[in-house]
């Protein structure tokens, strides 16, 4: 039935220990393992056996991002559609990554590394399955629920959007347009077709292959606060300060990662369906639709991308 | 790709003005049509015509609820599954009801009337589709974003699970067991394989044919207490005061409409993947399982059902 | 200038090291000294050097409470009013207890034991005084700001609000009360003159030299809700689940410590002035005076007295 | 025993039509009388008559503020305590403003226009003394608690500071301090001995004579984000987007009134009480101080003293 959500995100990192000690004390995941060079992270609240992938280099950036998709078969079907496409898949054999199976990957049109899998460990969350407590002991940080979505930017957001619409069954939540008759998209909202998300991935027009965020979630407007605290605190460089967004409605604030890889704490947000509509922003109000309430977009956050 | 969500939800009122001040100034839904004694109303983030219709009557309860699929395709196949599960399937004509076209009714086997359809007019919301507000001005009372699920009693918990996850092709996302093997359900939680709620509808052991309650989503703990401030400054009778569920981890408060149908201001929970596994309660946690803080189901909260 | 605030209380506890275990992880006050059998705790945001004393007994209930003035010749004076209203006062010694000085002491005519005192050693918080973080890190527990009020029971309310207001200069900001003309009152609360508080001290209709509860500032209603999971989580008995006063209007959820003795995390309420007019609830409304959502007093928070 | 609170701002705006919109619209204040080209209004939980009049003219800024004292008796006292500081006092007489008593006025010396007054008029709140609700039905826009306090320019703010401590008889609860020994204040606190709140009035280094901003207390930081939506809904030019302060711990938003005036939603913060000691901020902290989590402080912000 299709994909399901984006699973993982393998960030570049340029001090693994110093990234680790952020991811795991100020962000708050937790570190389920280590090997050759890579850290492999995740939220309380996530099943699989990660979502964060740390790989020491000597630039920031995002190395590969992932889609779980329902099972090996539908692994194969979009393994066809891909191709069919025009792009190129390779197969990434089992035991490349810890815990996982194969996975394929191919080049996004916009330059990133996109890849599919189906097969990673399943060893749950640490409340557990029987009568399980709302949220576990002995958190740190901001530690949020999950990796909730990622944005890149590349030059020709309509074709990202035909890709991931046509090829990879994704539904668009909304768009910014410009041009005469609205027709290019400056920015596109993707969402799976399960878990209802506003996006699990968003294309914002700019440089191809680069990475501008990794979104993770919080339970609510509250916990934005915390999260900005918890930031200044430990006197992490903030890109943005709690605000709205007009598109997802979603409650958010912005920081940097020891190596200037952007993250956000993202929080409410509504639910999506196949059947709903997508919203249109026009360029007027482009900085409205990106933050509601101060209706500008800053350097800092233009300038987010790695 | 199969069913979306719960769609609507036909209860019996014994007055339908004194049904339709609450529904729209207390619970604050919108009114959108009265047609052969009966009210149609939507929450005002919902984009299909209506969630809920009103039907006068001598005496409360369900009259019908039903689910959207994506396509007139999709309802032709899960006619004749349902079918082929053993129920006895009719069709409902093009405008029995109000903006809605064709759909399929069947009894479950627990009595209620189910049904599904594809057909129904899209007006929108009142944020409209271009540079949408985040809220719209003038709502009313509570003012839910959504018809979020419902609960309906049954005798045999384990068969109802069978035929949503076999036929209608539901997740379970919990599950209260007793019984030596813990293999009797007495509450069973099934979610849609969209959307990613922790239900769209929840079967608890009781007589065949009757309705628990209905789950109107609001935003946040903070608007949970804004429900509960509005229930008791309108003299409505409180079923549950505030309080978190165990199972969903949502955030919850119970009232009665005029006729004594249970409602729900529901918020938060978790979001529900078809690769998630069930969480499971034991006999001895089920009241933990139904109200996290409490540990004890009330009375009022046994006898809701109507 | 008067008194300032309910500034400590000493609870009699059945065995210390369980009291203290959940004084500190749970409630999550901080262990500041121990000395002859009992235990000094404060709590984060409070600059004196404690405001809870433990001390082990072979029953609950309260020790002793006591207000902080604003200076030794305002205890001077107060101790002198005191005796005027017909009661009799002692001085307790300096180093009687840790970190304080002289305090004068009485049985109020409901036959608690009150104190008023000045001196007491001021350390102050973890977050200091100077470029201070709005919270420090490491808290355990539900971490309340402070000790906020405490109830106590009385067979003469009347008297008892007579005696705060005339001879204390505290203002009365709600009274509950009963009988033909309402001149009964059944619930009184009481609030010192700074710090703008709805309530120092409440009493409640009842068996003389009791205590009712201990109540904790926590910042929001959404830590209440933290609260009150916390309290779920430690299997703390509930005497209420959260909700609000219509009362003070303030959020609360209470719970009982390991020896029985009532504790409340409080949140929210308005502020007072010495020129707000008292607030009246009349006998038929005592139940939402009190919970304003349950509109219900439970036969749990009716005896929870120690 | 001395000042209450800061109780009413009279402030200039350019047209007295458009300000009452906004004011009662946007902001939700009620509008309790006009008068001789002046509007006096009251947020919902005051008692006091108004707290807020608006004049017309042909500039925006401050025309007077006042602060309640407990009694006539008070007033002369403060009087003769102004004068014998060296300001001079005049008596404004009764009737001048609608509902109110003899006030005295006088200059500061940082040049605005105080007042001290104890008479005016107690009409209440909307929910009333008897059986109250929490909150008023039909609220309107913001519908701030409160005026809760303003803050002011002026270049020396060590002396401002010595005229509220040594004469008004006020608290200081923070400053933030530059140059070699950390003496010279440019930012002061002040909070009078009643109500607790963190701040009555402030002082920021700035030109003499000159008004930065009026802050109204809103319940809670999900009310600052409500408040937020609502100044983007309304097309209101934004000042700061939510966020906290360092000093306070408050929570807050900035806007303008439609004359260029500066606004305040604020909510939480600490309690105050005369033992306090002073919270310092220094010179390189004072970003994060006004603004925790940005650490920055815009142009927006410096230039809105009107």
């Amino acid at each position: 039935m299709g994909i399901m959500r984006i699973g993982r995100l393998e960030l570049r990192v340029m001090e693994l220990d110093k990234a680790i000690d952020y991811y795991t004390n100020i962000l708050g995941l937790e570190l389920v393992g280590q090997s050759r060079g890579k850290a492999y992270l995740k939220a309380w609240d996530e099943y699989d056996h990660h979502s964060i992938i740390l790989t020491e280099s000597d630039s920031a950036g995002m190395a590969s991002f992932g889609f779980k998709v329902e099972s090996n078969e539908e692994l194969a079907l979009f393994e066809q559609k891909v191709e069919q496409f025009g792009l190129t898949t390779k197969r990434i054999s089992t035991g490349t990554r810890l815990a996982e199976g194969q996975a394929i990957t191919f080049e996004l049109p916009t330059g990133q590394h996109c890849e599919l899998y189906h097969d990673i460990e399943q060893p749950g969350t640490k409340v557990g399955l029987l009568n399980p407590a709302p949220w576990p002991d002995h958190l740190r940080g901001i530690a949020p629920h999950r990796l909730d979505h990622i944005a890149i930017t590349g030059e020709d957001v309509n074709n990202a959007t035909r890709f991931f619409v046509d090829v990879l069954g994704f539904g668009q939540s909304e768009k910014i347009v410009v041009g005469e008759n609205g027709e290019m998209e400056v920015a596109s909202f993707l969402f799976a077709r399960h878990g209802g998300k506003p996006h699990d991935i968003a294309f914002v027009k700019g440089p191809n292959n680069m990475f501008h965020h990794a979104g993770f979630y919080v339970e609510s407007w509250e916990n934005v606060l915390r999260s900005a605290d918890i930031v200044t605190k430990n006197n992490v460089p903030t890109v943005l300060t709690p605000q709205r967004h007009g598109i997802t409605r979603g409650l958010t604030t912005y920081f940097y990662d020891p190596s200037g890889n952007c993250n956000e704490a993202f929080a409410s947000g509504y639910i999506t369906y196949p059947d709903f509509p997508t919203i249109t922003w026009t360029e007027e109000n482009a900085a409205t639709a990106i933050f509601y309430h101060g209706r500008e977009v800053s350097d800092a956050f233009n300038n987010a991308a790695t």
